[in-house]
């Protein structure tokens, strides 16, 4: 869709532009958390980056799905949202010098992509029912579960012993 | 701070820096809020931004307070994540048509604001928590509970009425 040019004129335009803004977000996070996992020290904390990698790959194929159950082309538009969050994970994470302290800016910027996530397959979620697409809305709210799942077990890591050891 | 120089080495420094970011962020939603009230149609949802207008000029203050209760200078730092969140809300209430809809889109755009500071917010409490600053976290965690209450009554706007609207 082009800027200016109010191509979405139905809640079903918009309900196909957010699927594929959030396709776009996908696609970039399967690329920014190979580096997170990477740049991680803590154990715990790596090995939730890479099975999180692994979830999100199957959040894009469940898209695809989503897009075809819908008879839409498969197709990413640019998302600047995710852009900017990735872009901050990465300035603030190379402006960190202790290790420990990195771990917590880590979780800290992989929940802003998770909660960025969450409100936008809640959005998708309600605006297929409202569409009467129950069997789409099924689909993202597997998707949707997982990303409260990560965001959870998140923010349990942060307070059972990262932030301590970057306080420490 | 300055990219690439690894001025983050403390806690304390991650904290101050993400004070700075978000210190950032609400003085661009005081700037983007009244752009969103004024495209939308619904009264309560017109409503519903210029009253978190307000709250959030109030936000804007009590992070100058958590500032000075750390002795810290009051500064804001650039933040690629709210610019982008705010650039995509633009992109995307540009390209909407059906004013019905529009409201449906900027509820969407709200929300990722709020899940923004949400995040933000959780962890400032928390590292302030783990700083020992159980007063910077008192402060912050106002704001917080004003975040969630505002999401919470953007999602029961959005399902009580207007995704309805949008759909019909």
């Amino acid at each position: 869709m082009g800027l200016f040019t109010k191509d979405i004129k139905t809640m079903n335009d918009l309900f196909v532009h957010q699927l594929q803004d959030i396709y776009y977000a996908e696609q970039q996070l399967t690329k920014a958390l190979p580096k997170m996992a990477d740049k991680a020290t803590d154990p715990q904390l790596k090995q939730g980056f890479l099975t999180h990698l692994e979830e999100t790959r199957q959040h894009v194929k469940r898209l695809e799905e989503v897009f075809k159950m819908h008879g839409t082309e498969v197709k990413a538009v640019d998302c600047p949202a995710i852009d900017g969050i990735i872009e901050e994970a990465d300035e603030t994470a190379g402006e960190v010098a202790d290790k420990a302290v990195l771990d917590a800016a880590l979780i800290n910027a992989a929940q802003a992509a998770e909660h960025y996530e969450i409100v936008r397959y809640g959005s998708l979620i309600a605006w297929a029912k409202q569409l009467g697409r129950t069997d789409c809305a099924a689909v993202l709210a597997k998707t949707l579960e997982e990303e409260k799942a990560t965001d959870k077990k998140l923010t349990s890591l942060a307070e059972s012993r990262i932030n301590l050891r970057a306080a420490s």
